[in-house]
């Protein structure tokens, strides 16, 4: 229950980090999308998404346990025990908050030009159908689980899920107007409050003490506690190896890299928080502080795409590697387990990227995703939100 | 305790909602007034609002047991384990982290023009005296109590106290300077700091988590797991409810609608959170949502008052709602339940309302409530706090 | 295990403290070395601090368990439970929150002209190794711990210790260019966002809880309880205390006061906040309020010292306070006990001031402590951080 407090907690840092890391003229934008996510996603996994994910004994590939939320019943009267260490209620108050993140990491690399009507289908869609499906396959005791596939807290199944659609949206929707100059190189659009976005990034790491520290689904301290020292020490491994690998690159103590290698280190941790020693923990961190570095210098110059706030880099690449870790490091290294998890990752991202592609073509081709070039160039705020201004008090600078 | 944690953690969540909502020129004024309700609450509420509000055995109206904390002997020794789940000292805390969230309220209400000093003296008294007399009719098993009055977390002993007091400040104090035309249209006062609102909003529904959820007064996960998936689901949809009403009324997607939507919602369940089904929590979520925007508007319009957060709409009257929803969903839903709801909130009203009017009129008569209009138009922060500001290297507009 | 995550969100807490107190030109800086102290403490307690700190048996001065970390076996099989109501893990994560502690303390008190790089080393050494050496003489069982030394959760071991090194690092490092006229008569440098550092203040309490309560080291819910309670009456008593002496002394009502009051309060009740009772911490809370207003004042006045976020007063002085306290109120109160809480204070300043002095005194020889006079005056967010700006979207005044 406290673990579902500190989840919901991180829909507040993902917040922070996004209008931290964009312009102030998108803020309100921004804003909105988030809010709408957290209740909307929630709404619909009481509805829909929590029946597909948990639809009992299945296929394995699609089921549902029906529609709205019903407590099982035993002997006819209500099992408030549900399974040992939490109730029915909570199972499903944590997995809700789960996932609405996907559709949040989305939001994040698609900032400051999407229109929101799309942006609000295309999250009802993704975290009402596709989250919930994939997530069944494995938590809901589909056929990944089956075969063995491991993911403790959703490196593939939360991270790269919205990773993959990420990835798709930013390549259908462009750049924002000036990221890249006459000749495709890349400019720096730096975000409009540090602060902010450091602070979402520590209440992201709080946050994610729930996120792994629930995960283990019961309140046994020895597994939980040894969990949560694995997820911090792979955060502020990631942090410093971020840190020097950006000082040897580009000669420069860049915060928001070391911000995101706190991130990386905790989205790649998240696949085997439990299996991994502390040791094994501060080595996934320090990749995946270097991936942070090089992923987002690879979707910037040699995709030529726009993510505003690294979230392919940090969610999809260290959501990758952290899935593949489990085969290469920890309890269950082996080349059979690396083969499982290469396995479960590709099919997952066949079909995330498929769907996503799908609903935003749709999109795209009947009602548009992308906001006029000169609602894009005076900001979302003024044109989406009925002027409104997020800092209507101070004086501004236009870019 | 853990949940005594999140409440306290509300008042940052109030803090920054205030400010959010108001001008830049007030904003150390605002965050002076509530970190010294959070301090003299706690310190009030220890010394004699604790035993106002729990007197033990008493005629049902007014009792005390005495002056200052002590912990109830068993034996002549001291009783550690109080309460099944909870201690004598956890019991004191939340609940006088409560008390002062009723002044936090008022002061939303009347922020931007209220003298720092009258506030200061009408908060000792409300929270000090008035807020722990209201309590102990139910809380503290008095008359309301034994009519079989419900409240389970005080949408009418905690939100409607303080939402009484509000709608009385902002009718003796008047509306801040350019609130309303010449000819009595209101107009909007953007506030300063969006973000920061948001956060508030966030951090209140985290902390709501602790004050529901904390209410079972027990670790039950059964009964504490329902009561905060019926929170979540309630805020959520008092968001979304808020945000179509507010399309349709206003055709502008507003985020300030859907922020006081979440707490219309959070307001309203928190009467009944423990007796709802979901789905019961989904409608009075939306139902909150829709009396929120009718609410703001209502003040606003036909009252012509000036509530520059919006307490009103989102305490008063959602508090309203809340309580007499008891009567109408959930488990406990029948004609005669409702009338003894409705019985205790117009009870409760009238003792607020004219307690309030009493010491806020006194202050009028005697020292005066309102700042004069220079420290008004230059800001409380110049005024009040030796020429501090709350933003000194950021450029300003002033207005 | 959620004391932990209370203590790590300490870190937003004092970062959000510095950033609020100094100038935005600097803010990134701020931030950059508070990450560095997370994520560097965290690894570095890892690997030797924890060792060091809690040698088990040892000659009571200085030992070590080894490097890395190991959980105990018993029997040759991992021993999960290790204590009653704590597991390793959880007591090493909960001890590595509090070691950046110290060095955060320090980072206020330096902020906005010391060289990053150097700042590192001394927070490599003093984090490392000097922390977990004086840890280990108390809360390892060492030789003050035997003599009956008594620290709570840390009002020396933690905060003096930090206090200290930021007494000889002010004094090495000098004021703030504009600090002082050329009479030597201080200057108010107005921290630039007053939100942003209550939130911080407001985010600390909140880490308290954890920081005090987490201390108990288990789940006994009447001990745990009523440090709580003590904790936040000190608390608020400190903020009152300060706010109505500053009111007294300077007839203003200034939100800093107020803040460092709270810190205050919190910082002295910390050494024996399961000794006292309510009332006592009352007393304890006042004393602390009145010692931070006089405590800024004499560093600013009388040793001419700048101290931008008033680190000595709060962490320093109230430390002392606090460590006497002991003697003087509470249960264990005795001159006998007094006098030991003044030795232990004294010899672990002599270290910690020693201690932090050689190695400035080096680094300040080598590569210099302090950045040129234009880093200073230009912001050193330009200089070190290669012209990232932390609000590049507002407009700003230089000073």
């Amino acid at each position: 229950m406290i673990c579902t407090g500190l989840v919901f907690f991180m829909h507040l840092g993902f917040s922070f980090l996004e209008i931290g890391l964009t312009r102030q003229k998108n803020t309100i934008n921004i804003l909105f999308k988030n809010l709408f996510i957290i209740c909307i996603g929630l709404l619909l996994y009481s509805l829909v998404g929590f029946n597909l994910m948990y639809p009992g004994a299945f296929n394995g590939v699609l089921g549902s346990a029906g529609i709205g939320l019903h407590e099982p019943l035993i002997n006819n009267s209500l099992d408030l025990s549900y399974n040992k260490g939490y109730t029915y209620w909570t199972d499903f108050l944590f997995q809700g908050m789960f996932a609405a993140t996907a559709a949040t990491i989305v939001s994040g690399a698609v900032a400051e030009r999407i229109k929101l009507s799309s942006f609000m289908i295309f999250t009802i869609i993704y975290v009402g159908l596709i989250y919930p499906i994939t997530g069944s396959w494995k938590w809901g005791g589909g056929f990944l689980n089956n075969w063995g596939f491991y993911d403790f807290a959703g490196s593939t199944l939360v991270h790269s899920v919205g990773g993959w659609a990420a990835l798709v949206a930013i390549s259908l929707l462009g750049a924002r107007l000036g990221k890249f100059d006459e000749k495709g190189k890349p400019r720096a659009i730096p975000g409009h409050n540090l602060p902010t976005a450091t602070a979402g990034v520590l209440i992201l790491w709080l946050g994610w003490f729930g996120f792994n520290g629930g995960s283990v689904l019961s309140a046994d301290p020895g597994a939980t506690s040894l969990v949560l020292v694995t997820t911090s020490i792979a955060a502020a491994s990631g942090g410093i190896g971020a840190f020097i690998f950006s000082c040897i690159l580009y000669d420069n103590h860049d915060l928001t890299m070391f911000l995101n290698g706190i991130l990386g280190g905790l989205v790649a941790i998240t696949a085997g928080a439990n299996l991994m020693s502390p040791s094994e923990a501060v080595l996934i961190g320090i990749v995946a502080g270097l991936l942070v570095v090089i992923g987002i210098a690879f979707v910037d110059r040699i995709l030529k795409l726009d993510d505003p706030v690294g979230a392919v880099a940090v969610h999809l690449i260290c959501g990758i590697f952290g899935t593949l870790s489990v085969g290469i490091f920890g309890k269950l290294a082996s080349w059979n387990q690396f083969s499982i998890q290469l396995a479960g990752l590709l099919i997952i991202g066949a079909f995330c990227c498929s769907t996503a592609y799908i609903i935003l073509y749709l999109l795209k081709k009947t009602m548009g995703i992308r906001v006029s070039k000169r609602e894009e160039i005076e900001g979302l705020d003024i044109h989406e939100h009925g002027g409104m201004e997020a800092y209507p008090d101070f004086r501004l600078n236009q870019h």
